[in-house]
């Protein structure tokens, strides 16, 4: 059966990833979510997917014609199409809360970013860009797929949920400045940042500690993806 | 007279901004280099722009017409045609060196995130994305018309011009660990960055010291803006 990938849908409970990297990464950590890969003629690289595939019973399908709708823009030669997971984040980590994050490409390299400096649990404060939509999953290197991530209508039910977090709301007008002893750091914390264009609304400020991160008056903000950074990497410095 | 906007050459001494946001910081800070302005019917934005030119005597295009084969992929509203610079950097300030960098939009945020921590001259050493291009210019957020951008077709040239930095490279196997009090700083300094999928060569140890971003094995590498987001910073913070 050689099925035609139909366009991703936010509200279907299947995603896919497109690109050998991802693809090897999801195979890698949750085979179990794979339903099938597809590999296209073109496709040069390692015979690593389809190792992994015959190992775990993954049913694997040749051809150019599946690829036929979802190449319209870019060219991918190879996907797995998943489950997308429901996984909650954990309650001992530390996290990263983001909200309503706008831009899938920003999403996935906050999620990437984060794991490299150590935090694996992502909070996604909704509406905002789609975490399992194959450009976040590709923009993340397959990250996603090491990282847990779950999404909350409202902070409140966030803190409901996880209420033991002390919450580190990054603003421009923070008390704190980041890279300087004075922040108290209590674990496991919370790293909160705003949407690309408004950051985030005042109310933040009533949650614990804010911190601004020191920067040039040359430039109207910091990229969403290079504050994740230097933040993660400047709290897993200061905590170990 | 309205003519159609043509698509981007990189071998043409002709550029443009693409969006308002880029074109108002282009008109703000260079005025000079611009040749006109285009201003689509479906424009809503501030009479800013039109304000700035009128100020400057920049002529001012209005209709749609002009925007027909730029607009093939996403819509833009508003651009300015601009003259690219050709400005060395300075000998005193730090500076960032990208060493092939592959995609325009790495490019552009790494040259707004350097500008956030206070680097505004960097080298490119080439083959590389052109830091003129459209794309290059819009993922700046306009942080390149407040930065100076100097090609060199080989790290040796940037060492004939430039002989007086002491050179900071970020690799996997730096002999220092960034974030750590015992690299040795000292001014004007350079940060050196590979490209996005190799990294720098083993020939960077000979260079000065070499810097490694303490980073989870969970991750292949770091997303070059973000590596460049944490090593300025911190080299910000340490310095002053």
């Amino acid at each position: 059966m050689k099925e035609i990938i139909k366009p991703y849908r936010k509200d279907s409970g299947i995603s896919y990833t497109a690109g050998a990297y991802a693809t090897i990464e999801l195979l890698l950590t949750h085979p179990d979510w794979v339903e099938s890969v597809y590999i296209h003629s073109a496709y040069s690289g390692s015979p690593k997917i389809k190792e992994l595939c015959a190992a775990k019973r993954i049913p694997v399908h040749f051809g150019d014609h599946c690829f036929r709708r979802i190449n319209q823009k870019e060219n991918t030669y190879v996907l797995a199409v998943f489950q997308k997971p429901s996984v909650p984040i954990r309650k001992k980590a530390s996290h990263v809360i983001l909200v309503n994050p706008a831009d899938m490409g920003n999403l996935g390299t906050v999620i990437r970013t984060a794991l490299a400096f150590g935090i694996s649990d992502l909070a996604l404060i909704t509406p905002g860009a789609d975490p399992w939509h194959p450009k976040t999953v590709r923009a993340s290197m397959g990250a996603i797929f090491r990282s847990r991530i779950e999404q909350f209508p409202t902070i409140e039910e966030y803190f409901s949920a996880y209420p033991g977090h002390c919450l580190y709301s990054f603003m421009l007008d923070g008390q704190y400045e980041l890279g300087t002893a004075e922040i108290p750091i209590h674990s496991p914390f919370a790293l909160v940042f705003g949407n690309e264009g408004g950051g985030l609304t005042s109310e933040y400020h009533e949650y614990g500690y804010t911190v601004k991160i020191r920067q040039s008056d040359q430039v109207d903000s910091l990229n969403l993806a290079s504050a994740v950074a230097v933040a993660a990497f400047t709290f897993m410095n200061l905590k170990m």
